[in-house]
């Protein structure tokens, strides 16, 4: 099947779920700075939110272009990882209200690991479909960060019971991780 | 006329009705598990719904790929489709916020039973323009989960007076019923 | 300047309009059929609403396939066009909530008027840069339906401070004259 | 890397925030006039914010027809991009709810200004990807307006703290001196 409406709705849902936890940040009553820095602490998880989902889109774009066919089952690993992503919005707010109590930290960690897992699958789904040898899999190769960003959540959500600043900067490195650039697919798709 | 359009628009729908039903679940006001624990009902709720609206775009995508033209009549049968989708996400936060309440759950199955009709309709309207000796009507064949579904959701309707877990239930496998791969559509896109 | 975008844009932002004026439809407090009742006169609102713009997407659909290149006034006529039909939801909402009040109607119609004028202004941009011996000029014709919904709307907006049942009855028939299947632009297309 | 998704994921983000701000209008309590009077400043907001958020899709829609091909660096200038003026909706509906204030009245002003920098980075980057020969860079010349918006942001900002409707003339004017039709780039895409 063809790949251009897994690619249309997944860049709506993207374009909604990017801009979704912007409607949390209400406009303060207030009319002073005092009432602007109360959005602070939501507008910094915010951020992180919005970089997470840039991340994952720019690599949604990256791999389907060496995708050129679809199946079933790719439709809905896709569907699966749209569905992790679409609780971002919920533990942002969550955690931008209470930006030091352990659980909704912990809970944001969570909602950073379980679309890593999803992805996983879904890379799994695509290289089942087109084989060990393609392009994309050789492009991944040993996929050393996809590997290792699961665990770096996991001690995120750990140490949000110690102390929730430590959660919030291992969360903020995971993204610097994915944001620098990852020239293994560009170079395949110029190959 | 062409079926871009038509594509793209409905995925902007399908992509907006998938993530709406998110935005009713609000961040809990404690910062305990029994804080999360209150919006575990509407978050059940919530994957069912976007397990129905993900077969429904995972539906539209595989038969629009054995529709080369559209005509007026199927513009107006989609549009009619996703009107009746988007009660999906109203019905499920009156579900969601009172989930053994049985008018509640038997409006779940009405809002599950009429965009099936819905897709009957398109269905119908499509095969009217192609033919009944279309790749698409042969795909259909006999098409028994497509007329069993609206039955099982009637008796969910009126199971839900008696026991609400039982319509749940009932819904729930309705939508297993559908995440069995059909190959009928992929068999005919391939041939 | 190539149409694609255009398209895309305006389907997107047809998507969220048409979608919007159902998240005012919030679950109701009670969980019995009364409780329900009360969302009546909105959802009412909402299907008038949302055939109004199932019209324009439509008829944009229709359009478009007769504009083979876009100008800058055509951007600029679309997104005046869109403008004007973003306030649709707004005053659903308004005479939803309010509907035997004279103003809430009145302005339904307002709103109902203004795209009819946008509407107007996009059609005259297009075969300003295309000619009037176009294609879709012809097409159109004398255009008695695009010249008499106005003066309609203007009866509505009138009889609403006699009686608003009244104009809800021209609202609902003037969106009936235009779901009356208007061969001309697919004749065009064909030909 | 093609551009198709950058500009399709682009048009979604647009859509959602040329839409959002309209979510704000809150249907009024009354029923006559001076309740709809009530929203005026607001919708005037929302009729200023509406014309920006055009304005960048207009221009973004014109440039990325003189770029044939993505890369990295530009998806995320892009992203960035479309990160400042998701903050739009949030300024407009501080400042429509508080229109005499002088903080919301320069934070909507940031607001503007943050978007046109992110604006410069991006067409920057793209004159690094294609070189200072390339049409487009020929097309846009000394860019004396694009230079001179962040100054008259910078002036609306410092304007707020002495009388805000100098502000509100200063932001209006810049979006005026943008709705004059630049050739510019037609141009370029016609040569």
């Amino acid at each position: 099947m063809e790949k251009g409406r897994l690619e249309a709705f997944s860049d709506g849902v993207f374009a909604i779920l990017i801009t979704i936890t912007v409607l949390e940040l209400k406009a303060p009553h207030g009319v002073n700075l005092a009432a602007l820095a109360s959005v602070l602490p939501l507008f910094l998880n915010y951020v992180l939110s919005y970089v997470y989902l840039g991340i994952y889109w720019n690599n949604h774009h990256h791999f389907f272009q060496l995708v050129p066919r679809v199946t079933g089952s790719i439709l809905w690993a896709n569907l699966h990882l749209l569905f992790w992503l679409s609780l971002i919005p919920f533990a942002t707010a969550w955690v931008g209200a209470h930006h030091t109590a352990p659980i909704p930290t912990a809970l944001y960690g969570v909602a950073l690991l379980l679309p890593a897992l999803a992805w996983y699958a879904l890379q799994a789904a695509i290289i089942r479909s087109q084989g060990k040898t393609s392009a994309l899999a050789k492009a991944l190769g040993r996929d050393i960060k996809g590997k290792l960003s699961p665990l770096l959540y996991l001690g995120g959500i750990g140490l949000a019971f110690i102390d929730t600043a430590l959660s919030d900067a291992l969360y903020a490195i995971v993204a610097l991780l994915w944001l620098i650039p990852d020239r293994r697919i560009e170079a395949a798709i110029s190959a």
